[in-house]
């Protein structure tokens, strides 16, 4: 194989910002595009693209013989089955996190791919992001030596709209599912317990739906480590993502990217513009890289850089955190374990 | 009054620090120091700054009837016999902190000092740091609307010798005290409820006193907002002291101070040097400032600027932080007014 | 005319680049490229590109008749007697600079393109940068006043070879050119007189070719400002592209942008990675900008973003800066002016 | 001796900085202070600080017995007469900048400190400044190897009064004198040549007087390095005291210090407050350096650390600067040596 040949399954905003980075790859190439609501101007937008196939059935993607991979960017309940289809029809696998709201199934899913020997990557896209791969380097490297604490702060600009907050599987599992991927990638280790603590103070309609706007969860690695995120629905200033590690010898902080470098001193002060405001602003470049690195590892069978294994882990911290909140208390992550059929595995390699 | 006739109780390095301080006011006359261990060379110190009274007993300068004010800078378990005994005896107290390591001794020691109608201030010094006063200006003046969160991280170059550790009191009587202040003075709210996590990362010996070296502390204050300090009793780059408030409308968020602004680019990339290092250094300006309110207030009756119920409100965060790590579980500070005596009140105006 | 059909004319790092560029835009598409060497590596180059003619001979290009626009990427001593053909054969300019290294034959191709009524625009690709641009926003704005000095600093990470030297036209031609035309347009004044100085600090190759590779080049503009450019071949720490724009109600500043946002915090200091490095990462997105403008403007009618006359005026800084070095002294704009053809006009529209 | 005794001539603004500084040293003690407005607030001010003597003649001060050293903050024009005074009367003497406007008087007053072997240290404070200081530090060290550049921005926040203006020798004899000891002191070498650029942009009444409040001056130094200034008599946003050295190696840039470290992002952008706003508060521990370094080197027997030399360097380049700006040509400093007496010697060692 000299080229991917790639089917996209879910033509929403994700799965165009895929079909535009992976034409710019030379070994890749988008031949099919399907969407539930697949119309006139997805058949124009795919046409443009050069994109023969386009369909309203998802089967047609995943049984098609010329296509060898698919990235998986439909709604979050369709993940599941169609892992598992793609898994058994031979098609490597990019899905959008998380995996599933039901670690069972995401077992089960994860367990269809391992049977199948195809690859999944998950994408945890800010794993590619300049900055935080760069606070990885250090603690890497030993710069900052053994690490103590991973700070993490993630913030949007603004919540979503209350249809999406309904189905988001709240805020751990929809928005600091990243965020507890970004502490295991850091520190380099597993969460071993984890509390939850938040608060309704963006806006009521949070609590319509036993949700939280606003939390700060923290965290024990089996390593000794401390963690601690905080995450918010709303911030005025744009969007906010910046990390930290600390250790023995020091720390890694990362700041946020800001949309260009000027400073206007004037008798108020001094003004600097807003960081990237959205997050295909900040993380266009990891989105580009986490498809790369996805065709290059389909292409060479290296394994993939975030696997079956990192979705898993993250729903995992997600669900956990989830308990502590309504329980106020702290989960250790083995209490999910007892129906646990599991076992770190490489699964997804 | 025109000048405040002071004498200092306690001739270590900070009871020295505010003496030279309070020498740079034209309103304030060091008229006694006092030590346990005065010899021959505070009386030599003493000689230079040209204050007459130089003792081993603190009882002379608590019943002087020249002296206006005490500055209590003894070692904790003196701070509230010497409180009493001051307030009874019609002096103003300056008293570092933390006032006790027992709630119920805080309280009657305040207790007395309200019957005095004497000012008692403590010595937080870290309000009167210009980053952190920058930060609570923008709270105060509506520039980051209501309050979400305040985040504080406190991380000491390196951790006191053993003997010290052996009768601090432990990290968050003895260290967080101060992060406890700031989230109250920050937010301009009381603390609701805390959850204290850490662990002994930094060296072994802090188990031994049943200690952590490293933690993280989450809160909520009474208006709803949440708080989160981390704290570390090294930091291999030195004193790390940072904070920000995050609102409605904005966040505001104070950095470490440096020695210089200058940036060394080379081939290795961009190097500044580290943070100031050392307390003395960092605070320098913010204790001037305390020890001059305290000054003013006396002269002009005003409210000190950090009373008595301050003092007390930390030591409580503190003490439920204790029980919260060794409970692994929340504590509400309401838990710890069982034996309740005192409200919030004015003592220490 | 809904899409800009394009040739381009010299298949080196720019040209190359451009061509990826404008791949990219919907409205463009690339149908020919032309090369002195072309050979079979460039037909497979372009073949991946789908870009149908590839020849040798400039001339096809310019004839074609189903070609909008050409791309001169060409050397520069081509660059008149193609922007001349072209013209006559009415085809839209994008020229790389320096349009050539005589004032006389500039203006003569200048004339042409006005004669021919086709667009001309040269590749000052600095001015779309994110930085500059919103100093210049800055400044257009009011929001620093009446500008008073525009200070621009501009380094190479290395210098170029000894054949490149040989030809460049010296430091004024070709490397301060670019910063020439952000003089101008920074603040959006002419310039009236010219002082150079400088020296041969990196390379003693430079003294051979009457050259200098450091420089501090002073200006007077015709608004009374003052601006001062200080130039270097080679900087330790890679690209060093920064801009001041100074006046009466404060200043904008332009730093370095970096690869990442991240600062290493050991008991050495606080490290953070070098500025980017290269003017193709540095510039990358100012590339694709420019080239956008371009092909917007082919299919509006509306007014190239720099044309002939900024061209010409950059060329006449670098020449009074020449004479300026050679002499020691401050040269006016207007005694180029003897043989004077050209009138400040609205050639390259 | 074990404290340097001193009297002070000149209770100007600057003259009771100097003697407040003075009074925190442990081996200084002002014992007089004169002023030729010597009047009953002055005798009050000076009681306070237990000065015994003040008086209206400072030959009083110069020729008391008892005093060791004189520190001369009257009016430049009386500079030279009292430094010749003092010199034979054996006192040590600290005197503001410059020593004189007329650089032949300015040799006869060095002529007489050099065969009276007392100490002279000339004000300039700037080099005790801990940005200016570090980046010296980077020079010497090699960290950026041979300098090619020396960088300085020099910007007061508001111009002077026109009564000031007419007398002050202009700008370069009194502002940018400042900035021609620090290209000295940052290079590590002399200055060969000058080349200043001006104009009025702040003030017409600065054209009134031939003076200028916009300059650009650019030097070469004997070592071949160049060197360029910018200098402006207003800046909206304070006061703007920044440097760069860059070199072989790298370079090291100094930024301004600001009144805190706050940053306040809001969705109108990230707001900082302004720097330092005056140069009393910027340069206020570099002014009770240079004090304690010329108490130290009294003591000593050291040499102090900026000279007579010092001063009368600085002094030719302003002049020299003066005859760039009228002629409009590079000027040599070794025009100015025709008259030349003095030889770049050891005067006020």
């Amino acid at each position: 194989m000299d080229k991917v040949r790639i089917g996209v399954i879910g033509a929403g905003r994700i799965g165009k910002i895929h079909v535009d980075n992976l034409r710019r790859l030379q070994q890749a190439e988008v031949v099919a595009i399907s969407d539930l609501y697949a119309d006139a101007e997805l058949e124009e937008w795919a046409q443009e693209r050069e994109i023969p196939i386009v369909t309203a059935d998802s089967n047609a993607i995943i049984h098609h013989p010329d296509i060898d991979a698919v990235f998986i960017c439909s709604s979050t309940d369709s993940h599941v089955p169609l892992i598992k289809s793609a898994a058994r029809s031979g098609k490597h696998i990019f899905c959008e996190k998380p995996i599933s709201m039901d670690i069972l199934q995401t077992e089960e899913a994860l367990e269809e791919v391992r049977r199948a020997g195809v690859k999944l990557q998950v994408g945890f896209n800010r794993r590619f992001d300049h900055n935080f791969r760069r606070v990885r380097e250090h603690v890497e490297s030993g710069a900052i030596g053994d690490v103590h604490l991973i700070k993490i702060t993630s913030r949007d600009p603004s919540p979503p709209p209350e249809s999406y907050i309904a189905v988001s599987g709240g805020i751990f599992m929809d928005m600091m599912i990243h965020d507890f991927d970004m502490a295991r990638y850091l520190s380099g280790s597993e969460v071993e317990e984890v509390f939850a603590y938040g608060g309704v103070l963006v806006d009521p309609v949070f609590a319509k739906y036993e949700d939280v706007d606003t939390a700060v969860v923290t965290l024990r690695f089996t390593n000794g480590a401390l963690g601690v995120i905080d995450c918010s629905r709303q911030a005025a200033y744009g969007y906010d993502q910046r990390a930290e590690a600390f250790g023995t010898l020091g720390a890694a902080s990362a700041d946020n990217d800001h949309a260009n470098t000027v400073a206007l001193s004037t008798s108020k002060g001094v003004q600097g513009d807003k960081p990237l405001h959205f997050f295909l602003e900040r993380y266009n470049e990891a989105y580009v890289l986490e498809t790369q690195q996805f065709v290059d590892c389909v292409l060479s069978g290296n394994s993939v850089p975030v696997n079956g294994e990192d979705g898993w882990q993250a729903e995992r911290i997600a669900r956990a955190a989830k308990l502590s909140l309504r329980e106020r208390r702290i989960v250790k992550l083995s209490e999910l374990d007892v129906t646990g059929s599991i076992q770190a595995g490489n699964e997804g390699r």
